[in-house]
């Protein structure tokens, strides 16, 4: 499924490890007896088949493939316990809050609703600025000098951010409120690696454009 | 907080590894600066300090614990890759699925929203069932022969699953549904460890009582 950041996160974990796997979309209006059988609990992609064996939901794969190719540089999680704690609760807060916040907003019914998720969503990005100085410690990276876990947990969703930023007008990650992630999101979104997985921010806003269409003549047909 | 189902993951997981640590009380309605300035993100209990230095989120806690003290056994995470994925995906799905779905219930307000809530909590409950026989492979805990990270996941719910199915009168761990995990429910619940911290069922009562006493009493003063 191109257009999802779970997925685009493993595919990051892969790139950015050098490693290379074989790449299949899923129809999530019609699922493969595939992921039916890999994935019973939660039918939902991501899945990594690896050694015939399959691991779900898109932060689990990134530790996997961290801890199945640990001899592989860069290393994805720091060795430190400490950092490695700092960077699960953040990329915890990146799921929890950031996007569930960002989701709630883009739900939004009513204009208070509306200006009241985006204070939420404004609120979370700044937060996740502060972590990045906290993480990052001066460095070009989350991960410091390399591409780390949080780096590919919040990467996943740039390109959606992206998307969003174009479909509404809005820079939620704005050189003046966040100025060391908007200095992140360049530099991240110019590396090749980057470049060579993330989807087309136009095509999503197609995408996301038509989805919104869908929802909205369901919804006058009911 | 004695009545927290995180703080015992804590708790539990620094008595398994054998380690000695002061347990601060927090007061919720009127929390301290020590809470506010180490978890300033989620100002919420549990957080583990150590070496002067906090660590917030229940299960980030438990594997920090896990790998802060490697060399202090048991492991509480396995050390093989697939095996850690597995683990990991299934104390997602205990917070995420379990946990959520349970909590849902609690709060459905009328009788048909309590009845779909049941059936999916029974089916969460279900699925466990299978998860404690694919991660235990026919040993006593989801851990293997010792208790390890999963067995502290579910095991802190434990007592809460227990007030819950006294005051409601619904056995949610049945031994005709989940023999597996009913036959776990006793042998964790025996082990000294767990009982030397587990909190009192009846006072857990008397407290989820009051609680949803005073909740009635503030929505009928609205």
């Amino acid at each position: 499924m191109w257009a999802s950041p779970f997925v685009l996160r493993a595919r990051l974990a892969l790139s950015f490890k050098g490693l290379s796997y074989k790449y299949v979309e899923e129809d999530l209006s019609n699922k493969s007896d595939l992921l039916l059988s890999s994935n019973p609990t939660n039918k939902k992609v991501p899945v990594l088949i690896h050694n015939g064996k399959p691991i779900c939901e898109s932060q689990n794969i990134v530790q996997y493939i961290d801890e199945a190719f640990s001899s592989t540089s860069p290393a994805l999680l720091p060795a430190d316990p400490y950092e490695r704690s700092l960077v699960r609760f953040w990329a915890g807060f990146i799921d929890d809050k950031l996007l569930t916040t960002w989701l709630e907003t883009s739900k939004a019914k009513t204009e208070e609703e509306k200006v009241e998720g985006l204070k939420k969503t404004f609120a979370a990005f700044e937060t996740l600025e502060a972590a990045f100085k906290e993480c990052s410690m001066a460095k070009p990276f989350f991960g410091g000098d390399s591409v780390g876990y949080l780096d590919i947990t919040f990467g996943g969703l740039l390109a959606f951010v992206r998307a969003a930023e174009a479909r509404y007008g809005i820079r939620f990650v704005d050189a003046s409120r966040c100025p060391l992630l908007a200095t992140w999101v360049e530099r991240f979104g110019e590396l090749d690696t980057t470049k060579a997985v993330m989807p087309d921010i136009s095509r999503l806003v197609d995408y996301a454009n038509m989805r919104e269409a869908k929802a909205a003549a369901a919804d006058a047909s009911n």
